[in-house]
């Protein structure tokens, strides 16, 4: 499984941004980056990375796949906890080096290691000219 | 303007994770992935990078600011178009290294250059065994 499963991406714009044909532009590392919300709350939930494998594995079993870039292996995520991420849809933007994917959460409705719902549970605030962070509202 | 305005990063995880001071962890190109959402629809209109001063313009302005990779520049969003994007509230994930933009838009609400919407305009379908990119509803 290589990234040879994905066309190469087309030197041309218009192609690349108008046409049909999924080429992901993946970075020196082999990488693109994948946004999760969740389809009904529309929530943020994380913010990961994919590799050719990792977004094979999405789009063929419909469920979410990112490679970890700490331990360095395809994670299926949830696949301990039972927090699978069912794909919902999956959207590509226009130069087609980022994915969005609308998942409905499995399991306990967490995304976050930290045992929250979405990784992004602080507010950053600035406040009387300084920056900090506050707790968001609890969802 | 530096990325001393943000204190370095704690190696101590539960201080990142659960601490109330912002230290984003930007990577070894100085950036931190950005996404953004329309705080109205929820809709991800983009992602995007941000450098510490594109961080820092962000927080003191309330208006977006992104680090341009092509450029190499400070990229106002919206700056000549008058597509500004007002923020709403912006959040931290857990190992701060991302942050999450709601956005309000000003001008034509497009924040796409292709002059739509959002960025992620196409959905990614598995139809008959091979992927491919079909529009997304009109919104």
């Amino acid at each position: 499984m290589s990234t040879n499963y994905f066309p190469t991406p087309s030197q041309d714009k218009a192609e690349l941004e108008e046409g049909s044909a999924f080429t992901p532009r993946f970075d020196a590392a082999g990488l693109v980056t994948a946004v999760t919300t969740d389809s009904e709350s529309g929530e943020v939930l994380m913010v990961a990375h994919m590799n050719a494998e990792a977004l094979r594995a999405s789009i063929e079993t419909g469920i979410a796949h990112y490679w970890s870039r700490s331990r360095k292996s395809l994670w299926k995520k949830g696949e301990t906890s039972g927090n699978l991420q069912e794909i919902v849809e999956m959207r590509v933007d226009c130069d087609q080096d980022a994915v969005w994917l609308r998942v409905r959460q499995q399991g306990d409705r967490v995304a976050c290691h930290t045992g929250r719902t979405s990784c992004f549970y602080r507010v950053v605030r600035l406040q009387d000219g300084a920056v900090e962070l506050g707790q968001s509202p609890v969802r």
